[in-house]
C-alpha cells in the first residue's frame, strides 16, 4: 500500500549491490535527482547537507551508513568511528542517535564476521518499522480527522509546517500519514502548506500532496495565525525532531508560533512522531534541547527557476549582513493537544508513562 | 535633523517643477532607483504596485496625487475622479483614506482657481506633519528603551517586523523612530530584523539600519518566537496600517504571531503610529478590518542577485500551484502593551478617549 502508484522513494537500499539510493532533497522540487551512497561517509555527507532530511529518514540513513561501514571494515574501531561521525552530523533529531545506539548495541555483541549481514538486516528492519510506525500513526490520526468531519460536515482544513511527509520518512510521513489515509478514505480535506523559511520545505510538502492528489494551498509562514483567527483551520498537525519526557516538542523553527496561534483560537494542535522521537533523558525541552544554529546562506540564498526555466540560486543579502539562523524551536507541552504516535494518541502528561523510547507499553 | 547625513528620501515633492520624486521600493535594496511622478495616475500606480509603501507614505503620496490632479484640471469632477481612484489603490491602510478626505474637504470649499496652490501647500503640510509626528513618536518611544536599558544595563534587544522605517514615511519611520533616537543618544541597541515574507520588507529595514549604523541581525519570521523564549528580545515595536477604536492593530501579515509570542514570554509589545492611523469607525478589528488578498506572484516569485551579480527574479512554485496571500493580520488589543503615537503612549483601553483621528486631546 503506497501513497501514489509510482512513488519516488525517499530511500531505497540494495544489500546485494551494497548501495543506498536517495533522492537529493536539496534539489526538490526543482530537480528530482537520485544519488547513490556507497560509503558511511556518503551517508554522513547526505545527512549533514540535508540531501536526506526529516527525523525518521536520517535515522534510517545513519543505520544504512553503519551497514556500509561494516561491509568494508567490521572491526570495533571502524564501528566506533562511523557511529561517532554519523551522530555528529545533526544534533537536534533524536532518531539519529537512537538508530545509531540500536545498531551499535547489536553489533558490538555480534561476531565481526557476521556484522555486515546483521547490520544490513537491522537497517532494513529499522526502515520497515518506520514505514509500519507511520502507517499506524496515520490510522490513529485518521480518527481525529474523521471526528472533525463528523462534527462539521465540510472539508477538514489542516495546517502543517515544514515537511513531515513521506520524503522525511521511508513512507507515509508522520504528520502527513493521517492526511494520506483520510484522502484514501475519501474524506474531504484541504491542507494549508506553510512555506517554512528558510529552507522552504513547504515546497516538498506541496510537491508530495500534488503528487498524491490532495487538495492544498501554499501560504507563507506569516499567514497561519490570520487563517486560524478567521476559522479557516480546523486542525494543526506537525512533525517532530525530538520530544521531551513531559511532551515538549522540538520541531522546525516557527512551529511554536503556530502552537500559540492554535491555542489562542481553540484549535487542536497535534505533533505526530514515532515513539523513537521521545527523549526520556530530557524533561524541560526549552532549555535542554540543543537547537542547531545553521548556515546563514540558508537565509541569504534562495533557489528557483529563472525566466528561462533554469534552476538558479539568488542571493538576497550581501555577505556582510549579520544573520542568525536557528533551525528549530521548542513548543512547550502546555500548547500541545496530543502526540500522535504508533502506540496511540497521548496527552503530553500521559506520554512518559504510556510510551517508552521506541516501544509501546 | 536627519537619520543619516545624506539620506535617500522616500519622497521629495517639487511644486515649481510640478513633480514628485520617489524611490522605487519594489527595487530595494537591490537597486536604488528614483522615479518621477507627474500625474495622479502615476501616484496611483506607485501606491498600487507598492513602489511607495508604508501607511504614512502612501497617505502623503495620495495627497500629492491630488495636487498633481488639480494642477491639470481643478474642477470638482477631476477632484472626485482622482480621489476615488487613489482611494481604491490599497484598502487596508487608513492613512490613505484619511489624507484623501482631508484634501477633499479643503479643496471642495476652495475656489477652483486656487485649488492647485492650496493642494500643494496642504500636501506639503501633511508631509511635514508626518515627519513631525514621527519625531514625536520617536521621543515617546525612546523613554521605553531608556527604561529597559536602565533596568538591564546591557544592549536593548528590539524585534521589529516588516518596514515601519523611514522608507515607509517621509522621515524617521514610526517603529524605527525610537530606535534612531536611541542610537543618536548612544544607548546600546541591537535590532532583530524580521525578513517579512512574502515581500521581504525586512530587506529594506536592514538596508536602512545598516545605512544609519544601527547594530542589527536579520532573521526569518519563524525565528522570532524562539528568540523571545530564550530571553533574547526585550521589546517588540511594529508599525501599523490601521488601529481600531479599541486598539486592535492591523499590520503586516505575521505581526499577530509575534504579539502572541511576546505575551507568552512577558515581553512588551508596542505598535507605533500617528493618530491618523486610528479608525474610530471600527470597534472590533478582527472581523471588521478588510484584509487585502494580494497577488500570488508575491509568494511564488523572489528577487535576488544571481551569481554574476545581476538582479534576477526566480520562481519557486509552478503556475498551477494554489496560493493564498493575505497581506495583513489583526492583533487583538488584549495582546498590545501600548500604542506609541505622536500624542504619547496609550494602553489600548485609553486610546479612544485620549486620541481622536489625527488630533491629540
Amino acid at each position: 500500500m503506497k501513497v501514489t502508484e509510482k512513488p519516488i522513494m525517499s530511500l531505497a537500499a540494495d544489500h546485494a549491490a551494497c548501495r543506498v539510493v536517495i533522492v537529493d532533497q536539496t534539489q526538490l522540487p526543482f530537480i528530482v535527482e537520485q544519488r547513490v551512497l556507497l560509503t558511511w561517509q556518503d551517508c554522513a555527507e547526505a545527512i549533514r547537507t540535508m540531501r536526506v532530511r526529516g527525523a525518521p529518514l536520517i535515522g534510517v540513513t545513519a543505520a544504512y551508513g553503519i551497514a556500509l561501514a561494516m561491509q568494508r571494515d567490521a572491526t570495533d574501531g571502524a564501528l566506533s568511528t562511523a557511529s561517532k561521525a554519523l551522530a555528529a552530523t545533526r544534533p537536534t533529531a533524536v532518531n539519529l542517535a537512537w538508530a545509531l545506539d540500536r545498531m551499535s548495541r547489536l553489533l558490538t555483541t555480534t561476531d565481526p564476521a557476521d556484522r555486515a549481514d546483521v547490520a544490513w538486516a537491522e537497517a532494513d528492519q529499522i526502515a520497515a518499522e518506520d514505514e509500519d510506525n507511520n502507517r499506524r500513526i496515520g490510522e490513529h490520526g485518521l480518527a481525529i480527522i474523521r471526528d472533525i468531519y463528523a462534527k462539521t460536515g465540510r472539508a477538514v482544513n489542516i495546517l502543517t509546517h515544514c515537511n513531515a511527509g513521506r520524503m522525511a520518512c521511508t513512507e507515509w510521513g508522520t504528520a502527513t500519514a493521517p492526511i494520506y489515509l483520510a484522502h484514501r478514505e475519501g474524506l474531504p480535506l484541504h491542507v494549508w502548506v506553510e512555506e517554512t523559511r528558510p529552507r522552504n520545505q513547504g515546497l516538498i510538502t506541496q510537491w508530495e500532496l500534488a503528487d498524491a492528489g490532495v487538495n492544498h494551498t501554499y501560504i507563507v509562514d506569516n499567514a497561519g495565525g490570520h487563517l486560524m483567527q478567521h476559522e479557516r483551520v480546523d486542525l494543526v498537525i506537525v512533525g517532530v525532531d525530538r520530544v521531551s519526557r513531559r511532551g515538549d516538542v522540538a520541531n522546525k523553527i516557527g512551529t511554536y508560533l503556530k502552537a500559540l496561534a492554535a491555542r489562542d483560537n481553540g484549535i487542536p494542535f497535534y505533533a505526530a512522531a514515532p515513539s523513537s522521537s521521545i527523549d526520556m533523558d530530557i524533561e524541560d525541552g526549552v532549555p535542554e534541547i540543543e537547537i542547531e544554529e545553521r548556515d546563514t546562506s540558508e537565509v541569504s540564498m534562495l533557489r528557483g527557476w529563472d525566466r528561462n526555466g533554469y534552476v538558479t540560486d539568488v542571493r538576497m543579502l550581501r555577505d556582510r549582513t549579520p544573520i542568525s539562523n536557528p533551525g528549530f524551536d521548542v513548543t512547550p507541552s502546555r500548547l500541545v493537544t496530543g502526540l500522535i504516535t504508533e502506540c496511540g494518541i497521548f496527552a503530553p502528561a500521559d506520554l512518559a508513562r504510556s510510551v517508552a523510547k521506541g516501544t509501546c507499553k
